[in-house]
């Protein structure tokens, strides 16, 4: 997998800022989460909010346009091997029956939109080690019928 | 992807009860999804959790044994293309790199760990359609250096 | 791939009783290719629809239930090679980047539901020979901001 | 998946002029999603399609005899996982096997044409939400006996 | 790549007849190799091609209903490791684009049919080795433009 | 699929000579297929054939001696998804066991060879609509017992 | 990979009569790599191969025919994982564009061809360790031109 | 799959020279078979062999140094498709498990090493076509237990 | 992955008698990684071993033979994803590379034996948590010159 | 498998310098299996770290900021070929199930860490040929239940 030239650049210029996801999430009032997404290319910005990073960043005029687009989005049809996004796969080899099975006993059938959808990451702070957590939150889609 | 035969026999006994897993949950003091899990083959019984489930559902004795093995987990080397499962992995191809992003820069270089982990899924009403929230909850593991 | 055993009791008494699919759209007021999916175990029944095409074809009565729970769907993980199932892999891989830019053009970053959704087959008589008309409406979903 | 140059170029020249699909259909009397598939290589321009369209976006003469060649079709040999483009293979895989006992039932043995064959994309305003309608329409071909 | 029951049954059945694929030729009036397509499944007999069939293999009535039936057709998803079915993989391999060029000269833009197709196959015998002769023939196809 | 650089500067150079491969067949004396699998790098030529053809198309003299290499051949390792090309592949798909029945019984235990092979493509006009003749002919190669 | 019942039969009452493949060689006068391959539904015996084979191990009537048959060949599309035959896979791996150059370099452009082939096996006594020799001796086929 | 720019400068350089891998044997006192790995970066040249072969061959003094470093071997994780490569696959798929069987009768569980391990081609001249002979020897290595 | 009968049969037996691996180890002379090998048919007994073992877990005859044949070994062409085997894929990711250096540099061009090997598991007790120690000793394989 | 750009710089610098990962270990105070995971982008160095090795190596300052970075780890979605980095693979598809059971027989349900993790490595001197010795330590984690 490579990582697009626009997202190394957002990149670099986020490090050379000094600055966090977490310090462009008040400046654009996205979620960190979603202007990481944006910086790899996972998603689009309006004219405002790519305006706003783009001086933030001191991008080049082109960069606008190009977060302004629509993308094709995904990582690549493998399943990644980085251990931190093998996990995430591994958590849908094992427990992705169960979910299933506890999902349409709520629910019924259907699905949980991964569109209408929001992703939030925090850190616990725990003496025993802190933990990471994951919280997805998206529309349950019943199937139609017709 | 088949069923294994003691789920099915676990799902069609829980059926006949009446029972959904938020009662099992109550029964054997374990989260829905954990016991779900257990349902799949993918997690494993204490002995008085398996006897509990197995006088509960009215299990051939052989049940309680298995329920205490140490299964072989996962689906299987695939991308599963049940619609409910693949947006999960949807969910990996679009948001795992931001997830990674945000992850190390909170923590550092590690992981999320899916061994010590939790997952829970809750029913959120919502006048514009219900919503799926899945909380995943896993400790932090920095890369050792040696 | 193997054609599930219920899939297959559902064709041979459609067959027997000398039903068509457009036959059982009347009984059941839902369209063929619905009907279809359900004989397939890619729908979900009501109980009315259920005993309804249990009784229409004298179906064991294990089957109403059968037809009532949540399938795992899909054909599995392969691309197909039925002549007829392959050319809307290739209509995909021919077309799919057109439809894309179209789309998004027309509707901006979402896509069109495979969920909220329907699928009609229409055939249109053509001197030269006839058409097979597929037409497909999926609701369109925006990506969400957060 | 790379974007080839030509569609880069070409792409780049329809959003400098302001242009939409919608518009080229008017100057080249040729459906949106025809001209879609000009621009990834998908089909082929005649002399004079291929003329028009060089002066209206102000193309480098080369782009003239690229666009009447016959070019090489395909994504290339992969699922893709872009999740606009997904949704179109779920279809095939949830409902491919219902699509064919459908069509067969209406027709015979045999298939619906991916050469002879249109696709129109429409936008059915809906105050719900506004719905994708996708149009495949394609000769049915009999498989020949010898 | 497991062999069908009813092609097992039918291939013992002319064996125990001593019938070869030409003499089913005569019979049927229908092409050897088409009839060995038959018997794997991958084409659909008439009445009246299941009848004679069915009566002079001496075959049980339900073949009748399976041999008009429309079958899934196709391998398999894979390339095939028997050496005679992949020397047509070869074949592929290195003849495929010179192939395309030389139809796309003589032909246009578009693909030859495999639908309405015929596929002979001759013995030429020569004192160096006889000769296999396949002979293929489609109908062109050109792309639609609309 | 990646075009080779020789392929390209090979097909531009005829294209701008306005050559078709029927009239390099005439001038090498070899067939048009033959020449057209020459040019993707699939054969190999003498050194007469290449002199002739480098002086035909005017190429730099290093094209010579690659054209007189013997080639890496093949497409790569995948089912090619341009429909044209695929078109074989699902051949192989449908009518493969067949075809191998067949020859076995024409032939005994064996295969028809791919490298002491001949492949001819002739255009059958129809007022149907033109049909492609597509003639492989290869030495039957029995297999050896030791 | 399952091992066919005939070849599990073929090598249980090898085992059962306490013979080795050298043994078979004798009788058979066939090589006992060829014979361990006609075990394994990779070669086809004559009859009356077939027929001293079924009486010097007292096979049952039916496995005269099978003996006889034409073999769907190969272990499966896939890369062997057994250490044994991995081997031979990374000598491919390893010494296959090494054996190409050597072998055009003294052929020409053509191939060795894996059917008429024979290949033998000899232990060769070391006192650092016993040797495994393989001979393969493989027919020339240099490459039709047409 | 590409060939290493030092596989084509040395190919080059042994071409502008006029000499074949027999010559190359002569000088190096190794075999052709291991010079044209070594060519392929699938072998290690001692510093002598590695300034021998430079100073024949004319090479640029970086040469040295990369020859005698630890290569990253193989072909890549595929199977080749090019037919001189392919055959050798495809003895594996035929002749692969009736090896294992003749390996193990004579020399217990284990297997012939591909490291402690020679490969030598030869040319047997036939008057009904010449043969590719290769050897193959490598050190049985027994399976160690504890 | 199906665990084989006899795989079955030796773990349950072993369940039934109360016996760890650890025990076994005592009463066969043999490590217990090794003979958990040999019960999953990775490993070959001798008579001795085989005897002792039927006779502790009071097997069947025929096991006896079973356990003394040539198994095909390996879990099958998969990536496992088993969480605990899927560990050791992903240090073969991670520290694969990085081993081939040290290796290299330690011994020069070669391998590591996985058949002149041993592997041993030990309890590491550690009050932060107990350590898996994994320790393999393979013999070094250098590369032969020929 | 491509090798990174300051990989290929470190290992020239180190080259260079004539030192090997063993006088490493003395500089940095780290194993020299970690610096060889840290040069090929597997583990992330602290500033000092960093600083000593860019200083001992004198590599561009760019390189400290890089070496610092999170890496995206792993070699890439493949069985690997390199006959040393495949015997990893090997050592799995033999000894991982083996493992499982004696892991699970000694620890209970759960895994051996990954990333509380190390490795080291060991020439052990044999007058019957030098043994490698691989020893991996890591956290053993059991299953959460919730």
């Amino acid at each position: 997998m490579s990582i697009p030239v626009l997202t190394q650049k957002l990149l670099a210029a986020k490090k050379a800022k000094g600055l966090s996801f977490a310090d462009l999430e008040k400046v654009l009032a996205r979620d960190e989460v979603w202007i990481a997404a944006l910086f790899y290319g996972q998603a689009t910005a309006s004219e405002d909010e790519a305006s706003k990073l783009a001086s933030l960043l001191e991008l080049e005029p082109d960069a606008i346009a190009e977060l302004m687009s629509y993308p094709l989005k995904g990582l690549g049809p493998v399943v990644p091997v980085d251990p931190l996004l093998y996990r995430f796969y591994e958590i849908l080899q094992v427990y992705g029956m169960p979910m299933k099975e506890v999902i349409q006993e709520k629910f019924g059938d259907g699905i949980m939109s991964a569109i209408d959808f929001t992703l939030d990451i925090e850190k616990i702070e725990d003496p025993k080690g802190d933990r990471v957590q994951v919280t997805m939150n998206g529309k349950f889609l019943p199937y139609k019928k017709w």
